[in-house]
């Protein structure tokens, strides 16, 4: 049967075995078109009684019409993170725990598939984050965040203290734990443990949410999405880190300036059709029951 | 002197004989300008020693290229919704008090204006809220709002119903004392006090901030300024309310529906150039000062 | 067989006819010991097939070892502030919906009962408050609390403005919604959506909290359970009122003095042996369950 | 002049030279009374101009009848910590920034201790928290803490999973940043950027603040005062850490066991007659300010 996705990559959870089963499922119900199925290099080397070709990320991204991620949330932000750059699009598909990112769960896949390869879809494009720091010797780092970029202490005994501009203009100093700043994405992830609100996930807007700050009058603030937002880190005696999805680590000293901006590339996310973002939350937020 | 804006409207703070001083340091400054100035006619009938030919806030808003508003936040407010469909650009000048909006201050009025009728001035555009009540029995009621339409319950015994919708699409039924929708004005007045998080004046959204929710994992939800709101009254046996800014009461009954949704219209705010909104927020927030 | 508790007073939730079949299997239950059932009035108006002598709130309290409340919560707290003087123990059947107070559930009754009227019972203390306006006109007005005394504004147009003062010291004034205070019980009913803390039970302590307060270093306050706490209405325009656990409402005017002080009298609980307020709480408030 | 406290110690901030002029007018104050001064070690390497004899915090514990602090409130805790277990008075001053302890300004610094002097002060008791930490490996590590004992992730990429009993009964599982476990004295201090509540400082309880938990519904809870507290680090992978005040770290794994208890020694603070600590909360957290 013809495809619209002619070439489909596979990508599991790290470090979970569980994802076999899922990814078999998957690649026997992909058999009946006619399309060319890669899995990714990793996730083959974790799965037994796969025989399908092997693909690094890099692969998958330039040569793949679709990628399906099979996990949790975070192996859908990693996979994202990487895949960006090529523009391909993502479905996720959980393994029986919802995600706020893979919403396909293992008991309707078929059908969900099915809905998806006849063509009856949604796509959603959702922003991510560019991080460089500039360090104070002159180098430079760089990450992308999918959920959230997180300047914080590193060790406790002191707060870390910034000054935050937008678009060039000063917003303010502020000594607490830690400042995050949050795609509409990541509004429903850390963000939300450290008090934000939650983002219409296709919002063009930033959440900035300081992390036990010091002073009671700092509140979330949401900015536009275009906003180029620099942090550099004060305080002399403190240790402190750059934090992208809660998964890669950059070290900061004093005088390192951070600065985030929203990727021009978007993440491509698939949904079957009906989406509904808000049953998402309902679901997950478990906001139909009252204590 | 030639003057960009021809026809000026002044209007003072209600039940403040206080504007006075102000209000006559401003109509003196205007002499030199080839421009006809008109006072507000309840502001007018509260001031002595003016001069001034009075107009209502109607022919204010058909005939003025300015309105000059001398109070707080909450004067502004006021004018704001009246002449909103009228297109006025507005100014807004405090009595020694800072405000969000009411940003030039008495110490500085001269040298302001001086920029202002030079041209030196931003015009920043806000959004603001039309909120439509179709109740129950077919009537419909309706009013502007430029911080907030808050629906919330009118008596205490029992909290309010809601069951609320975006564009349609079901987002949630919540028990809560009420419910703010909240325009990025609003954002720094009651919705704060809710625990909402501030938003970016210009930025083209809106925010739910459900006041003492009975269920832990409600939190202010930031929307696209598009949107359209509905919010149905469930409950069959309390009394609710809508409230506009804290100054316009509806009430509500049991079956009513709320319609909520941007006007096309925006206010026009007039600010000194290089106006600077995080300023403001650092002096009223006192975000300076850590405990 | 003989009963500790030689005579049983039966109260259900008022206009809830379905607390008859619960009321009819601890009355059959009881028939098997040697004590005088008594079922209240209001009660026994609602339900059907009982042949119970039955008996004013007022007797029950007179006459009773026991009260044995069948409902949710809000009949608990109803029936403990009416019984508080007499010093009648009370034990909380609910009616399939878990409850902070009514902890015991259908399913398991009769093993409960069986526990209980052998002994095997924990009696524990819930303080409860005495709330006493002065009225500026001279008049008195009382009433008692088990969750909380709340004093909010009653239009929604204000703020209300209160001057609190604990054991005459003075706190602050304070414009807000309203001012909370609760007990350790009512820490978990208004309190908890108003951002309160949760109180451990039988601690000897009150919680004040502010109802989206109008400035943002407002925070719960703890203080002793002996403290003598004094709210002045200050504001001049607004109605205000005060209302005990959300469901006694008593008007305020500007110059009223609400005094609010623990009683001496205790509510005596009766729990199964192995009672554990954690264990409701981790279930009411689904702690298992993270987002 | 005879004086009631017979040995004085003098301590000073660490590392603030800043102090030497308060610590001068001190002591020349004192020179009046019969009484023995001794100046703190580190103290006296900082400062010059002083001529009084050096004694360790160990000999000040043993010998002294009253200590006076000059610093911040970190000095004081740090002082206080290091000398609970010899029972000695401590009385702090402030170098012109008012804190929550050290309550005696630079300005009015000779009145009050004529006040003082003059037998016109209170004394006031305040709880602090013995921490041990019962090693996986068999090890024990402990430290005093007077504001708060936090258990808290060390990096960033995992939160901290802790399993807490109170008491030997079961609170909770809880991911999250960390657990800060406060005393009343500690309640303006971390805890209050957490989101915890204000307790009365001499209240007999101590409260648990989650920082950024992943469930909403956990909540600061209070518990009485002489709860024991374990909290035990679940998570395999992540390491953590304790910290008291902010300036102790002790590192922990998973397994290891907090127990946290109040110690049977409380700190005994002096106060000039007439403090009054709301008056502290109402100027250091700007109660007074609206926005």
């Amino acid at each position: 049967m013809a495809c619209e996705f002619s070439t489909i990559g596979l990508i599991g959870k790290y470090g979970d075995p569980g994802v076999g089963e899922t990814l078999l499922q998957i690649s026997q119900y992909l058999e009946k078109y006619d399309c060319e199925v890669m899995l990714e290099a990793e996730t083959a080397s974790m799965v037994s009684n796969q025989h399908l070709p092997t693909a690094s990320l890099k692969t998958i991204g330039e040569q793949c019409k679709l990628a399906i991620i099979v996990g949790g949330d975070g192996t859908l932000l990693n996979a994202a993170r990487n895949l960006v750059d090529y523009n391909v699009p993502i479905l996720g598909v959980n393994l029986g725990r919802l995600g706020f990112l893979v919403d396909i769960s293992p008991d309707d896949l078929i059908f969900r598939l099915d809905e998806i390869f006849n063509g009856k879809y949604e796509e959603e494009h959702r922003i991510l984050l560019d991080a460089v720091v500039y360090h104070k010797d002159g180098s430079i780092s760089e990450s992308n965040a999918f959920n959230d970029v997180v300047v914080h202490k590193w060790d406790v005994a002191r707060m870390v203290e910034t000054e935050t501009y937008i678009n060039g203009k000063f917003l303010n100093n502020m000594r607490a734990d830690g400042l995050i700043v949050s795609t509409p994405t990541g509004s429903t992830a850390y963000a939300l443990s450290g008090g934000g609100p939650i983002l219409q996930p296709d919002l063009d807007a930033l959440v900035l949410v300081p992390i036990c700050p010091h002073t009671m009058s700092f509140r979330p603030i949401v900015i536009d999405g275009e906003s180029k937002i620099e942090i550099i880190v004060k305080d002399s005696t403190s240790k402190a880190q750059i934090t992208c999805d809660g998964q890669i680590n950059l070290g900061l000293v004093s005088g390192d300036k951070v600065q985030i901006q929203r990727k021009e590339r978007v993440v491509r996310l698939i949904h079957p059709c009906k989406h509904d973002h808000y049953e998402i939350l309902r679901a997950k937020l478990r906001w139909g029951e009252n204590f």
